[in-house]
């Protein structure tokens, strides 16, 4: 049942807009939905874009900004004065006006605020773009609903109906005390079934949950998630119910830590998608590789070092590139369990613990491959039982190493307040590489003596 | 404000149990959310969880059954009667009932089904367990507030009363016809600032999104994501109204998928935890790396065809690792792109377009890279211009090949209904390993002539 974009309707609006068919195009668009518009807006062109904006009422455009990817709303609010940005902002929540001002120029910033017309509305996103984006202040909305705890229900839902005029979502009934501190909270169920006259202070719920306006967002996005709510109030310093955060702009919070977790493991190294410019693109993925690159230098000066096995033992260059890869897998897994352990915050004991039971289970692990590779070496690809030996001891050592690497990297890097997902990547299987050849030259030097 | 369960707290909990003051640790896990008092058990031993489980109230029993993980649920649900299980699930919604239902042994599974006291309840259990658990279907529970398009708000609010009490979150009102058919929705909104007398059939909303029974998933995830929803409707194949799906269960859906792509770019083959036994994670870990062992082998056999350059390259051996592990980070780069593109269905074009695009990309990159690694193996390592030249000129042709097969497989897999993710892991770096030996050794064979 979801709209989708087709290629004919999409040369449909390209004529409408060509031939300046204002109302045709307006009657056309009138059922469907902004989120649908902005991607519709995403595949034209900057002038078709705004002429399908300028022509929508600014209920419906305020929602398509919201929308829209970063680059295109950018375009399409150069275009706007300052006054027009202002009237989108006043149809908007005052989060999603707050995120939007923020991208502004500081100059445009300031005049844009200057417009807003409803002062309490301006207030309260002047007051948002206090707080730094990763933080709970910064996810908050400041629409919220609450109530006295001094009110009975009747004073109560008149209250309530004059504030969810400017909430869209009701979720929770929030209870405060005079000074305006968090004191708990009313369910909607208590109040479609309680009668009127029953004062709030009896009926609250006084546990509620809450976070501080300071606290990280991939943290209110994990308490919201194990404790299962749709709505967590946050308070200031002082304890007052300052704004509340609601479970979509969480689900944004999770899905951009898993992206940027997997572009991390995948050795992208800022945020780009595959229609972004070669540019973009490139910004993303050269770091990492430049790096790998240099990395790879040292792979082969090490290799180097071990020029002397060339004259008797010339095959063990061969295997250098089957070390490398099993380096290179083994620390990227030990990593990526680590990385999720401590993402989703289930990673008990000590670091000691951790690599104890990495060592056993590497062990365990490398000891099955060895075999496999002593085998193999000798009945498929061939080699003297003397080699198929030495690699296989410089196998299960290297992947013993392997897996300590990605298991310590890790946990130490979010030790010291780094992201511990930089562990997954080029980095760790470069590192890995540049080991592995190391213990597999000098284990086959100190087995076989060249 | 989140509870933190220390080591003292942990010894407190034992030590009432080990003296059987049952009444004592009652009172201290009063106040403790479910949540927390799972992971509490999930720290315990068995005997201990379990003694812990038999001493609360089946409402918070229920509860915590649904957060324990998997496994440690499967040795509580052992030691109870189908009755007892039943008890249990009678306090949940019938989509945890059934996702709890559906983990059981067959025999067992009907024994409780038959031991539910409320005969609806289990109706609408056992009409869950129809569907996949993939599926809207098996997402959805029967859980809802539907009244009547001939009602008017009076009869409409009497019967959401009734109504609301088995629905934990009442979300939105659904509007059907006589026959069950979804026709549209009322916001609680409206229903606190509409008059008593208003018809239901003008107040409704008709224009309401909804998905089907077969729906997958991670697309009900998308739509509900891309229209900002937090529920919707599910229909079935006449349109009845038969379940709603809320946003806490999509979250689980996103976190799910998310973690499924990190853990195959990690080349990790089914879901585990850090704390998971040796034996669990080796059947994770083994099965990528034994595939990865065995593409090694091919590697082996490839260098070794190209023994002939041992006698006046040799250097050229000490560059394959370098070379492979820039095939294998190009290739996962390309196709982590792709997968997220896929994922997030925000992949335009032809597949045609695609490689092309992708084509202009590695060519650039690789140039870049190609200098630095010129100047780098003549300066940095020393080597002949001659050497550096034809490794560079190798290293732009695995770039080139590495991302296009990065690009080429995921779009293919997904093409024939297979996860594209799985082109992020092993596979692609161990089969990029190889094509890029194979290219790097011909090229520098046609250069050099060995």
């Amino acid at each position: 049942m979801e709209f989708k974009i087709s290629r004919d309707f999409l040369a449909q609006i390209e004529q409408l807009i060509s031939e300046n068919k204002g109302q045709e195009l307006y009657d056309l668009l009138h059922d469907i939905h902004y989120a649908d518009i902005a991607e519709i807006m995403e595949e034209l062109d900057q002038k078709e874009a705004s002429y399908i904006f300028n022509l929508l009422d600014s209920e419906k455009t305020a929602e398509i900004l919201l929308e829209l990817d970063e680059e295109v709303r950018e375009k399409i609010l150069k275009n706007l004065t300052a006054k027009e940005i202002a009237e989108e902002l006043d149809e908007l929540s005052t989060d999603d006006a707050a995120d939007i001002i923020a991208e502004l120029p500081q100059e445009k910033k300031e005049q844009v605020i200057s417009e807003l017309e409803d002062v309490e509305h301006a207030k309260d996103i002047v007051d948002l773009l206090r707080y730094d984006e990763d933080s709970a202040g910064g996810l908050m909305a400041k629409e919220l609903v609450k109530v006295n705890e001094n009110w009975n229900v009747l004073t109560c839902v008149k209250e309530m109906r004059i504030q969810a005029e400017n909430v869209s979502r009701v979720h929770s009934i929030y209870v405060v005390d005079e000074d305006g501190r968090l004191k708990g909270r009313l369910s909607l169920k208590d109040l479609l079934t309680t009668s009127t006259k029953t004062p709030i202070s009896e009926i609250y719920i006084p546990k509620v949950d809450y976070v501080k306006v300071d606290t990280k967002d991939v943290e209110v996005a994990r308490i919201m998630q194990k404790y299962d709510l749709e709505a967590i109030p946050v308070v200031d310093e002082m304890g007052r119910l300052v704004g509340r955060i609601t479970i979509d702009d969480i689900i944004d919070v999770i899905k951009e830590e898993a992206d940027k977790d997997y572009q991390l493991a995948a050795g992208i190294s800022q945020d780009v998608e595959a229609d972004d410019s070669i540019l973009e693109l490139t910004k993303a993925r050269l770091p990492w590789l430049v790096l790998a690159l240099l990395g790879g230098f040292i792979a082969v000066k090490v290799t180097g070092q071990f020029e002397g096995a060339m004259e008797n033992y010339r095959v063990l260059f061969f295997f250098t590139p089957l070390i490398a890869a099993m380096a290179g897998n083994v620390g990227v897994q030990s990593s990526a369990i680590i990385v999720q352990g401590l993402a989703n915050n289930t990673l008990g004991g000590t670091l000691w613990q951790r690599l104890f039971k990495e060592m056993k289970l590497s062990l365990f692990n490398g000891l099955l491959l060895s075999i496999i590779l002593l085998f193999g070496s000798h009945f498929l690809l061939g080699h003297d039982y003397i080699i198929g030996i030495t690699v296989s001891i410089a196998l299960i050592s290297v992947i013993v190493i392997a897996s300590l690497i990605g298991t310590f990297v890790p946990i130490t890097l979010n030790k010291y307040g780094i992201d511990p997902a930089l562990a997954t990547g080029p980095f760790i299987t470069t590192s890995n590489d540049i080991f592995g050849i190391l213990i597999y030259f000098s284990i086959a030097k100190a087995i076989l003596g060249f």
